[in-house]
């Protein structure tokens, strides 16, 4: 990659993020010991609670796929350690120390998506229908989840690698029913919807991915953001505007798991299986499909191949060494066959 | 701590960051091997270029204290691996790829600054004068930049051992000029504006630490914010209303000094030197002192325990085992003497 390209500072028009391409900090050396965090593929198997025959060690289940067999291929779960309770009530209170600040009480759905049965499986070694099938039993607890009037919004993510976040080596994704619309996702409605009414249009509608593009498939393709925070960011864009993820239908769930597998195959034959986080960025629940033209869903696949630092926490501003259009063109030329 | 409490949603009126308070989650197991990333002191003292002796390894000095002496106490110097460059034209562009997004030349300033001459010292080693006399190196510089016309805000930031991001174990931080206010920057001052607007008060000033209270000095107290994104994490404040870190004067830096060095040396002796960040949250440039009644600046520390997942990157909301009431009645009680 061209190392002597001047640094350029982008905005992102969908988060309204701020980062900073720098070649330069590609080549900082580092007097600290490698940290990678190994993925110890198969080390726990013999104790791993979401291996098939240990259903008993999870917290209860909410849907199998397929229904009432013992052979199942995908598990829905309560989570056993649920950062929010689903048997609590939902209500605010005032603090005292500052005045104004509100405070709820944790109230909301805390869900493991477990994605195979086989502890060394992961996501990507499933077939284009496996995955689709995971992005089809996500929609099911999405839709089992709107029924429910107090809950507002759900995101959908994984972790995949300790340095991604993950406790639990098993290939799996969480799925979180949240009473509040969260920070990230109000600013980028409030982006989309300003663009919006100045254009007319969706602003991701509105995307032309040109350089940026990696691959393509019937109803998605997947790019590179123009201001990826992080180097080889991708995201999976739905070709026709769709406001939430859960108006997936079984042909397109099919589409979608090919070439999300097609994005996670070639980031981990270039980069080693790193550790990565995936998110569904959707929109809020109490808004009806038809009346978010502005509001397009997508996910967004970040690999981690270095923390960030004092800069990003302080500033929101994030520096990466990779240019959009570099890391495009390599992930582009990856050859997975 | 108390395991059964349950959950809580809080929303920070500084950043408005939703934090979700679960102590369920402080008690999941993992399968991954840890993956501490150690802090190797002295191991390559022999190769380090921030060590005195060595400043001809290191890109040109700004400043130095004392002046014109080899036997230096602290050295600022320009980054050898710049995020953004001094010497080239600020100016922006559009992008072809995405109607309206803007492109800016990547100028700024990025400095190091080493905090002392010998490797194996650490910040919270300085006395409250030698802490003081880093902060007023901070502030000599931030007044040098104030002078030019392209800078919009400062951040000061350190990182401090691996997995806060730190490339270099020599005690150092890092002072980075921006061209633009950066994202977190623009949300914290327009909450406190409309914060302002409603009350006629500055929402930090108005804060009542009470049950979060650490520590105070003559000038400053150390808390919990009330909704802490991380288990630990201290603000830094001034008593006194002032919007911009250069404000500091030399008998504040002492006794800022001192603080900052007690709470470093309470997370230290409680965690066994935990990698943290420090972040100074101040104002942007442009605006004078006196027309920022709403805007109140302060230091944020965070300690490093684990890193973030797939949650708090899409939803910008955080899950934090420790509540902060118990977060400070913990490092309240720290005994360092
Ligand atoms: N027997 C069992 N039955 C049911 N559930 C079980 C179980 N044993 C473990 N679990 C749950 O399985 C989940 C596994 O999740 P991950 O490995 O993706 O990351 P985790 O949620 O631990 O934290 C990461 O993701 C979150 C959210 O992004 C971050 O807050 C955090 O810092 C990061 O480490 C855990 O949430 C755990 O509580
Ligand atoms: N001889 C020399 N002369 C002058 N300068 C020298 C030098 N040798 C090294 N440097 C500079 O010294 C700095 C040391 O900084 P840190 O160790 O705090 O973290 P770094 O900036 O590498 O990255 C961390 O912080 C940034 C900003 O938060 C994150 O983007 C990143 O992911 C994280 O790892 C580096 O920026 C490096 O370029």
């Amino acid at each position: 990659m061209a190392s002597t390209r001047n640094p350029e500072i982008r905005s992102d028009i969908v988060f309204n993020k701020s980062v900073i391409f720098s070649t330069a900090r590609a080549r900082r050396p580092s007097d600290f010991k490698s940290t990678s965090a190994t993925f110890n593929r198969g080390s726990s198997n013999s104790s791993c609670p979401f291996c098939i025959g240990r259903e008993h060690e999870c917290a209860p289940e909410i849907l199998r796929v397929p229904r009432a067999t013992s052979d199942w291929k995908i598990r829905v779960i309560e989570n056993l350690y649920p950062a929010l309770r689903r048997d609590i009530e939902f209500r605010s209170r005032e603090l005292d120390s500052v005045p104004e600040a509100g405070v709820l009480s944790g109230f909301g759905f805390h869900d493991v998506v477990i994605e195979t049965p086989t502890h060394d499986v992961c996501l990507s070694d499933l077939s284009a229908e496996g995955v689709g099938g995971v992005l089809i039993a996500f929609r099911e607890r999405v839709l089992q989840l709107l029924s429910n009037e107090a809950i507002q919004y759900v995101q959908i993510f994984k972790n995949h690698g300790a340095s991604a976040g993950a406790s639990m080596s098993h290939s799996h994704s969480q799925i979180m029913g949240l009473p509040v619309v969260p920070p990230t996702v109000t600013t980028r409605l409030q982006n989309m919807k300003e663009r919006y009414e100045k254009t007319g249009k969706c602003g991701v509608c509105e995307i032309k991915p040109g350089e940026l593009l990696i691959d393509e498939s019937s109803h998605f393709y997947s790019m590179v953001p123009f201001a990826a925070c992080f180097p080889f960011e991708i995201w999976i864009i739905p070709r026709n505007h769709s406001s939430h993820f859960h108006e997936l239908d079984s042909e397109k769930a099919v589409d979608l798991g090919g070439l999300l597998k097609l994005m996670l195959r070639k980031l981990s034959q270039q980069f080693n299986d790193p550790p990565f986080n995936f998110m569904v960025h959707t929109s809020p629940f109490q808004a009806k499909p038809s009346h978010m033209p502005h509001s397009h869903w997508f996910l967004q696949i970040v690999p981690q191949f270095f923390g960030i630092g004092g800069f990003e926490m302080g500033s929101g501003c994030y520096i990466n060494p990779v240019f959009p259009e570099e890391a495009a063109k390599l992930l582009r030329e990856v050859d997975v066959s």
